[in-house]
């Protein structure tokens, strides 16, 4: 790796990412005005989109091979909670001036690293110059499962509620890395600032549960504004009911946010865990599939009639979520 | 339309932007975490993307329903490029604090109009803030026709050179709005800046000509540099030599460059005409074609085996293009 300035668009296609292309043969290489693939296939094509601004979704001096891997993964978890397959992705890129070789190399690898992981490849996209802060967009396409797609609107009153991983990791990292908050050096550190960078997208989990599953959704609202989406969306507007002391948190994160765990952790977002609905009756099939896979998933509350996600604490008071709780919308 | 804050990403989506998903079913009114699009076909989807940054590609002050004219038809540019068939489309919008709801109702009302024009659904995308300019990011899905698409590998030594509608329009256009050159009042000026906001991308005439030209892509480079494309992606690789008296220029930009036509516009770029090529014995067919349609082409130059564009005046000189010429990359 390099420094110095970055070449003009053709060079930086050429050297950097159209390699990233090699295994889509319909992309040409990035070398022609779109890309042509082979969407035959009796299940439905998934597209979602996501943007990052640097000073906004990330700081602007974070690794670049980081900032890579949480905008392919951020993509990757909504193509999980589809219960989709990673396929292929455009990439546009708004870039300042101040650029330069080893941002975009270290950048390639981090991208790279993710689709090599998740069976990706780049198909198109677009490089421009800004005068304001990387803007990074990615339009990511996956295929559907057999057994169809994991969908917000479907759960019922009574349904039991699972999330994936753990909740809060990503905010505290975020926290760190703004220099928020100081753990100290140390694993705690490291784990915590990796969550913030490198979300797992729980694709594998996804596509293992969406057949018993009534709806799901990813954590990237927030925890409680997600699982209200999922109020929303049901076929009759439902409510829902969290068990405060279930909700699974990491060692780290016990660690650095301290006892008892502060409410700002259910209301965070950027957790990219998997948040999913189950009719009381497929729920011993549901966690026997993921006891087996070793699939990380915990129980946290029901689907209700009373309207509104209220998190009750283990006095059976109702925990206050300031404004971060469950807004209508 | 009003003025005032825009709402926060669920109001804003609901009301500004699902409207705009209707059309498509899968896209679930904007409502889920990514769209479900019924990709069953025996023809390739073409995917591209393009981005525009405020103070870049268009000043800030434009009026945002251009803003969304250009935005998606530089996108259906590379579609027409490809011969595909509009079909869906992400929209990712990084804007400032200051973008306020006349804004957006202007720009949705933009977006609405080329969607009914070409039969574009939207499908999803992102809204994020940036405290840099906005930065609009679309990517484009098209269906190929059934005579395949039209790619930039294919020309031969000797094909003819065409390109569609005329050259140099949306340079002079961008000159005007940024006040570099002032034609005063009137209809040079108003078609000058129409042709910058809203390139016509060549669909239609793509699709009629895609079975019989061997190559072809849209100019957005600059006819020079788009064309030094066709040569490097042929399959041996060609130069081609243009007549500058045959460029087609509109009697505005005749008007407001003056005589002689300044080389630069051979290389402005932006003009989003298609150029593509055809072999000798098919051009009666083509130019038939274009004719019996009404589509405006030109016959401006050939392909050939000495390298490099090369551009010859009326009195057989080479035309100096400066260093907006054919770049090998």
């Amino acid at each position: 790796m390099t420094g110095g300035k970055l070449p003009g668009e053709f060079e930086l296609i050429a050297q950097y990412l159209a390699p990233l292309a090699k295994a889509m043969p319909g992309a040409a290489g990035l070398t022609d005005d779109a890309a042509v693939l082979d969407a035959t296939s009796d299940r439905g094509l998934v597209v979602t989109a996501d943007t990052l601004v640097a000073g906004v979704h990330f700081v602007a001096e974070a690794p670049s091979e980081l900032i890579a891997e949480k905008l392919l993964r951020v993509n990757l978890s909504d193509l999980a909670a589809m219960a989709a397959s990673p396929w292929a992705y455009t990439l546009s890129l708004a870039l300042p001036e101040s650029t330069d070789r080893q941002w975009m190399a270290s950048f390639v690898q981090g991208l790279a690293s993710v689709q090599s992981e998740w069976g990706l490849a780049l198909v198109g996209g677009d490089t421009v110059r800004t005068p304001g802060p990387a803007t990074l967009t990615v339009s990511m396409f996956g295929r559907a499962g057999p057994a169809g797609n994991l969908t917000r609107a479907g759960a019922a009153a009574g349904d039991l509620v699972y999330v994936s991983g753990t909740i809060g990791d990503a905010g505290l990292g975020l926290a760190i890395v703004k220099g928020e908050i100081d753990p100290g050096e140390g694993a705690d550190r490291d784990y915590l600032v990796e969550r913030h960078y490198k979300p797992s997208p729980r694709i594998d989990l996804a596509r293992a549960i969406v057949a018993h599953a009534s709806a799901g959704t990813d954590v990237s609202d927030g925890l409680i504004a997600d699982l209200g989406h999922l109020c929303a969306m049901a076929p009759t507007p439902l409510g829902a009911r969290v068990d405060a002391a279930a909700v699974p948190y990491s060692p780290a994160a016990r660690r650095v946010s301290g006892e008892p765990m502060s409410a700002a952790l259910l209301t965070g977002g950027d957790d990219y865990e998997l948040l999913f609905t189950v009719a009381p009756g497929r729920a011993v099939q549901v966690e026997k599939i993921c006891t087996d896979r070793d699939y990380p998933i915990t129980r946290i509350g029901t689907m209700e009639e009373v309207p509104g996600v209220r998190v009750f604490g283990s006095a059976g008071e109702i925990v206050d979520l300031g404004s971060g709780g469950y807004r209508h919308f």
